[in-house]
């Protein structure tokens, strides 16, 4: 199977799995204390600036909770976009594991902007209200979009000056570092970014991801949060080997860098399709598209995807760090035919 | 290093990192819709009977965590040992996670009997007190002794017949099975059992734990917990393929038995030196001796081991499905060193 | 003092105090098995039918938070009004204490219909989504204004087809019933509701709301809950004698008659009012409209009342068992002097 | 009925009531913004010091509730008595609202000492553990024993050494203060007391506790929680005055000095009763029994009262603020014809 469903349906890179092989040589501490953990720990604060600190955990909700936990009090609202994944894709895990309350808010693009946060803003000091506490946005969105480090930064002066923190979903991270060409230092922590929830699963690893904690502060409760989360891998050293390999060489941004090329010339071959209309614009690996509802079903037989608004007739088509252009092909001559029929 | 530390020390059997290798190929779906994940919950049933689910998860508090709110309503109470990992190993996750109050009993080892079930069994109706809703145990319990197939029957039949439900912490499941020479389908679905945690990670996988519900009405909720728990791997089919290697040709209960026979050989080699004394029948994997301070002092500085009740000066060590006996042979000649200094 | 801020600012009814007082001889047994809460529970079930069971509780949030939990699992979604007082002004309670989702929708009135409901009823069986598992509505509405017996039944008939049930938040509910001349049970029993918020405090009660169950299944958890979730009065018999006292003789009926008749003639008034314009039917006692922001900052000096939407200048006013014409010919003379000034 | 059943079983004092009375007159600002409440704390400043903040709940679950959440984060371990109203009278309620382990311990008389605090004094920092944040005492305790001064003094400098703090449930704190003859501030205050469960309702209170909190940094939350714990009262108003009255010219050490000395004479008149045997010191309002099954069984026609130890044949039996000689007197006869009988 070749799939534009998902990019979490994709394996493992070779070389992240020769990673997890080359670590599996005799015993080491459990839990994190072994020298795995502790070089890759070393390794995201040169990424992010000596201040960080990285929790490594199983997954993507895992990540945005641990996150969202650092950063609030139960009686908090925690604003996002209407498509976050916080908000629609994991079960309700974060009000479940943080009691806050979600405050989505409808948006074109998947971003959230400092006007669209603006109008949740309100309700300061009066106890009845859920208190507003963080900004939580997708880097890049659930929509394919990126922010520009500037829409970051607007952002997280906004947040901070409302005593709000700035958290940024990264379950797709790579790919917005390799679009926007510019360093995750940069990107996150000169922007003010309080905690970022660091990808890898959907690019090319087994499983894991990182919380990234900017403010030493936000750290005090993390380990036991952690734990309390049912998020700390007692044979760590398998997930931290894979993310050695992961940012060993900039293998992350390589393979994000390929999602993306993909996605893109995937966009590039869909333009020649007068039925197919793009839906948003194509910034990483994710393609939003309409087509005829007919054509949809019949492309179905040959390749699963989700829809992404059933009733518009929306669909979405995600690049994977191993999508190649045969694939693409196979895929748009499926398309054509499906049109046709 | 070799460490007798704990059997989360150890890493991966060849034969499971060969079965991540191999489903490496190809995309398939995501969040357990894959071939690896039907054929192992398939295999489940086939062991512990047509009426079982299955449902993978990250570890073993996880696992832990997510049989108890199958069973559980948050104002109830969970009887367990004072040993028990869900009371003093796994940060208060299943209070937090649950909202109900643990019931921790005394017990000389590791054991709940009825008559000491029948103690926290009051109560019932009464508003003001949590209701007793689950016995835990744990079989191998932390201390490294057994329930007969008898004992857990008439656990069962105790909880049952009061109204509560029976959970099994399995975290070392296998070594139990291969100690015992008995079915899992007699140990646990024939005894009336209701949930088992069943571990692979202690025995030789990279990560992944598996809850076996026994009753088809308590798996309603299983699914949308297992996500919002955040112990729902997207790219399943890794933990899936490695518990299909762990079970395929009985290769868990051979790596238990295996782990059972060091610690059986340890003990036996423990048994010519006097200073130290055993506390416990060795009936697994683990060894819990009595030995004088100075000595595990000494000692310490060639092998790392924790201390299990400080103040009486008792030690546990560890058996892994990879130790042998050199290693044991080595740790011998320390301790005999360590003893003399 | 005399405010139209909140129907939460007058005090209690002197026959309700009487009650009070009334009840205080002698010693009876605590936690409602006293005489007084077992008559109040059968009242309860003459005015809403043998099946119903009532749970007295402090406050509102209670009542809500209670029945919501009668109703739901944790990884259900609540489907609400974005102005339900459960979404913005329970700080956060019902994510809190039920781990749900809240699905907010917007409405020109408070109320929900069956279309708007449809555009959330989607993702069931999906484990990623929080499960819809109830709707809320508001009767009378946070708005002041009321469902028809019809449009309650076609909520509850939507809900019951999808498997979710229908809470009334009833903080108003003399309100609603006085209003509509329609009996509890033919509003409430037979048109499908599944739990009802049964509201004293805000019409003539010093505190006290009752959770009305019209399912007996629902209510097998109930006593523990209310117990955990702190809403069990130890002194319960007089919370009892209150909803005694308020029950009787239609005590209930006439004090909401009385602050929906003091609304109509308040908005008569300001019918006379040109500047000033409501925003809303005044169906039961409470009034919306817009006016001129100097106005309303003069108008202040005399009377407090709350903003309800800042941006567009409107503002809340609500009458109470208490308000008299007076009262209301005062407010308005005062109005009109803001506006002239 | 008159009762020793519990000091719930008795009503509202007539001063208290008076002042609910008093209090219900015009219209005030509701959730605590009316005089009556910040009369009420300022009061509460008096006798606790200048530091100290009073929040007004509804009852004693909620008062302990809101203190330990004050107090701790989720992965916190809280240690008691195992007697302890928060460890069997709450119905988990501590737990489920707080997410943190009870660590319960056995006491002789239901009073902690340093000695019983340090067994559980261990585990810190170790991220597996949860980890303890709160030693919580009852003052007086279940068991009608009384802490002196120098006792709490010497748990809260244990407490502050380790970083715990120290919690008083106080539901019956006026029977220690009346008792002990020491004020309010030299007993929590200047002892180092972190937060007090102030309780008003056992003791002639119609409804109605006070959280103290002792340090200014702990309140940040308490209004936002109190909200999301259900505890926020809309008509404050009538809780705060039956609490004006409750202080007022000492009114509640005067009904807590009458139970305390009922108490004592009816430990006076049981000392003529051989086959009765105290198994406490009477130091409040509360008596603890040993007395012969059948004469219990043939004494509850009577008198209704609480089995305490129900295999050792142990009762309890309370005063209350309005409990008379001759109801003593009368009870002590009921207690000869069962012995006799």
């Amino acid at each position: 199977m070749r799939s534009f469903g998902s990019d979490n349906h994709s394996g493992i890179h070779p070389q992240i799995l020769e990673a997890i092989a080359a670590a599996n040589t005799d015993h080491v501490f459990a839990y994190g204390e072994d020298p795995f953990t502790t070089r890759i720990t070393e390794k995201f604060r040169e990424l992010f600036g000596p201040q960080a600190n990285a929790y490594l955990v199983f997954n993507g909700t895992g990540a945005n909770v641990l996150a969202l936990r650092a950063l609030t009090h139960s009686y908090n609202a925690i604003i996002c976009a209407r498509t976050a994944h916080i908000n629609v894709d994991e079960c309700g895990a974060p009000e479940y594991q943080t009691g806050c309350k979600l405050l989505s808010v409808d948006t074109p693009d998947g971003k959230l902007t400092p006007e669209l946060v603006a109008t949740q803003l309100h309700g300061f000091g009066f106890q009845h209200h859920s208190q507003p506490g963080v900004v939580s946005i997708s880097q890049p969105t659930e929509l394919g979009t990126l922010y520009t480090v500037e829409e970051i930064r607007a952002l997280a002066d906004q947040a901070h000056q409302y005593g709000l923190y700035l958290h940024v979903d990264g379950a797709r991270f790579g790919n917005a570092v390799a679009a926007l060409g510019v360093s995750p230092r940069a990107m996150i922590t000169d922007t003010g970014v309080d905690a970022l929830s660091f990808g890898g699963t959907k690019n090319g690893m087994m499983l894991g991801e990182a919380v990234i904690l900017l403010r030493p502060e936000l750290s005090k409760n993390a380990p036991y949060e952690r734990k309390q989360l049912m998020q700390l891998a007692s044979k760590m050293r398998f997930v931290a080997a894979q993310f050695d390999a992961y940012l060993k060489d900039d293998l992350w941004l390589r393979l994000a860098a390929h999602s993306n090329a993909a996605a893109a010339y995937m966009a590039e071959r869909l333009a020649e399709i007068p039925e197919v209309q793009l839906t948003q614009k194509v910034e990483v690996n994710g393609i939003f598209a309409l087509l005829p509802r007919k054509a949809a079903e019949k492309l179905r037989e040959d390749y699963f995807f989700y829809d992404w608004d059933e009733e518009r007739g929306e669909v979405r088509w995600m690049c994977s760090f191993d999508t190649t252009h045969e694939d693409i092909d196979g895929f748009i001559e499926a398309l054509r035919k499906a049109l046709k029929a």
